[in-house]
């Protein structure tokens, strides 16, 4: 038996992924749902818009796995091959769908794209007895082919949204029947705030080795996750071996996790607030914009958030905010002082239950000894009118954005905060 | 000849790759790597923390290319295991280098690691005729090995920071020697903004058949572009393979063209503002902040971006802009009047010499028959109060965050028209 047994690989189309100029994240995504699925992912490839090189990797592929997932190459342009590759690994023909032209054209005329659609016929070219996936993102559908017996290819566009959206609606249902045995992996994920990554690794070294869940940590910028793994025949035995190691996690680290699985900060916030029937709105200097739109992104936000004012110039700081000139002058816009009054002035001018202000120096430029890049002042004004004011330093070597979202990151995790003191 | 003829490949080794807990980040780096230094790099593999799977892979790849880069696996834990099985794919034995563990025994003790450092001893063990490359930041070091003529092997670790040091200090400079040509490659990227990737390569099919340079297209949400590649002896040489084309191209797509490399639509405007010393602010509905932080995450925007109001609710719109409760009932809130109104308005109050105002659906709720999710309404008002009204209609299929994304991607680049029709 070869080394690889039955398995699923994964193959990446696509010269941009070789020249390195994007990374490839279709491929960690798709790892994940496999892991989930419970099946046995062994090998992963990568090779460019060359068909002669699509053909051999992929009839390489099929002499040792039974499951082949390729993205990329799908759409119109001519270095998108992956199909015509697919075919002759096999000496297959391509036929015309007629009914993929009738949608794809009807597609066309629902959106704005005013495409000279020809070249899109080529994605209605299909094997056979292939099954195709529907795109409902976007113009290229993929397929499911079974060239030979006991080896099945599913094809996806490289566009990670269109990807992710046929992989949830068409091809992870097809898989999972087919392909994964009565075992599948259950995962709960802990989303914390306010505590870094390893803070959170130290206090449970013990957890990581555990075999039946499995512990794993995460962490991107001002996130850290912790996710807990079950193998299990179903989801209630899966939760049952989830449920002490999940307690234990709340009992150690409590007010730091903020939620779970699907749950952000927004998202979080949003619920809490149309629970307590109350409202919110902002005013922003140094995030520009950034905090009221990690709100908004959310769809329910304008259940609880009004508004705000965006008040990048202190010119704009006085006549929107009546910040006095005197103030600005004597304590400047980075100060607890006039970050308190805009939080202040923000929620008596839009008539809100609570305000968040923010000001500081994202960088690069505009810092000094005093008040160097990476200072934050932010202010969160209550119901009651208490004010809590928080000052934040962030490393210099972060660079502008990424001051920028930790700073929404430290407004969004200090209101949480205050909301779980304050309770209703 | 095989496909590949002789060329570079990447093997990338780690179980938590394939169970997708990180993104492969290391091979997008090292590609970039490799094409600047203008290698033939024709494929990438990953593959678990497995002996057998490893001696495979390494063995296929010794038949097909001249040089093979991996990283991963090098550390001291049991499931380490790159050089072992690089030995073993060759039918080699390792031996201990005593040198190199006083070396790490010196780091240890230079650090705070507290580690049982006696597991770190197995990176000492390399083949006899095996190149050490020094590790500056961590302990485990790599290697350049030849262990069959014509084809070499050079080792990394995962961790990114002591792959990329290793690189620059050691390996960048070997490779150049042993396998560059005097060729690198030079590339040039044109970006387009309101129209689509297949209409873009429709119009010049016969340009992507060139072999030097070459021409490759991309698309993200909203923004397509195409790249021009030249493989030159230098940079001057380059430009001017790439001269003829990017002319060509500048005719036929003249004021699709907003940019080129690092601009962004953003970037692109706020230089053009600051040329022309003029100001801006917004008002802002569906997209709730969004396109405010699209401006101010660029630095330098501080010089032309004043601030803006984020009108959520009906009643800022009505407190804030001055809309009247009579218009907003008469139209609604997504209408062109009262966005037009906005537009108005806003510069106004806010003093600038232009504004965007912008209300619209993002959905998935609040839609209607009369207006759907993906309707948007955009006003542009500039210095001569002329006033702009664009209706969109995105297609329905669009999530939230798309529709606010191509939202201000349609504000940002119609508000670029006008000011390329109103040359100052």
């Amino acid at each position: 038996m070869s080394p690889y047994s039955k398995g699923v690989e994964i193959l990446s189309i696509g010269t941009e992924l070789l020249l390195g100029n994007i990374t490839n994240t279709n491929a960690q995504w798709i790892s994940e749902q496999l892991s989930q699925l419970g099946l046995n992912h062994f090998r992963q490839s990568t090779v460019g818009d060359n068909c002669d090189r699509i053909i051999k990797v992929i009839q390489e592929i099929s002499k040792r796995s039974n499951l082949l997932i390729t993205t990329g190459g799908l759409g119109p342009t001519p270095d998108d091959l992956t199909t015509e590759a697919i075919a002759k690994s096999f000496n297959v023909t391509l036929f015309e769908r007629p009914h993929l032209w009738d949608e794809i054209k009807q597609k066309l005329s629902n959106s704005n794209l005013k495409d000279d659609s020809s070249s899109l016929r080529k994605q209605c070219f299909f094997p056979k007895n292939a099954q195709i996936i529907n795109n409902p993102r976007g113009t290229a559908p993929g397929m499911i082919w079974e060239p030979i017996k006991g080896f099945t290819i599913l094809t996806f566009p490289g566009v990670p949204s269109e990807m992710k959206t046929m992989w949830e609606e068409t091809a992870c249902d097809f898989i999972k029947t087919k392909f994964s045995d009565s075992y599948s992996f259950f995962s709960n994920t802990l989303k914390f705030a306010g505590i870094g990554e390893s803070s959170v690794a130290e206090k449970i070294n013990d957890l990581f080795n555990l075999k039946n869940p499995t512990v794993a940590p995460y962490a991107n910028l001002g996130e850290v996750k912790l996710r807990i793994t079950a193998r299990a025949k179903n989801e209630l035995e899966a939760k049952n071996i989830i449920k002490p190691i999940k307690e234990k996690l709340k009992k150690e680290f409590s007010k730091f996790i903020f939620g779970e699985d699907n749950d952000t900060l927004p998202s979080v916030l949003i619920n809490k607030l149309d629970e307590r029937k109350e409202t919110i709105v902002f005013a922003e200097s140094c995030t520009g914009g950034l905090l009221s739109s990690s709100i908004t992104s959310i769809s329910g936000s304008s259940q609880v958030f009004l508004g705000s004012i965006v008040s990048y110039s202190n010119a704009l700081k006085n006549s929107l905010l009546n910040i006095s000139e005197k103030k600005l002058e004597k304590y400047g816009a980075v100060s607890k002082e006039v970050c308190e009054a805009m939080a202040i002035n923000v929620k008596e001018k839009l008539g809100a239950d609570w305000s968040i202000a923010i000001s500081g120096i994202a960088g690069p430029k505009g810092g000094s000894q005093d008040k160097p890049v990476g200072l934050v002042y932010i202010s969160i004004s209550g119901p009651n009118n208490h004010i809590t004011n928080i000052k934040k330093k962030f490393n210099s070597t972060r660079n502008r954005i990424e001051i920028q979202t930790l700073s929404v990151n430290v407004c969004l995790n200090s209101f949480r905060l205050i909301l779980l003191s304050d309770r209703k």
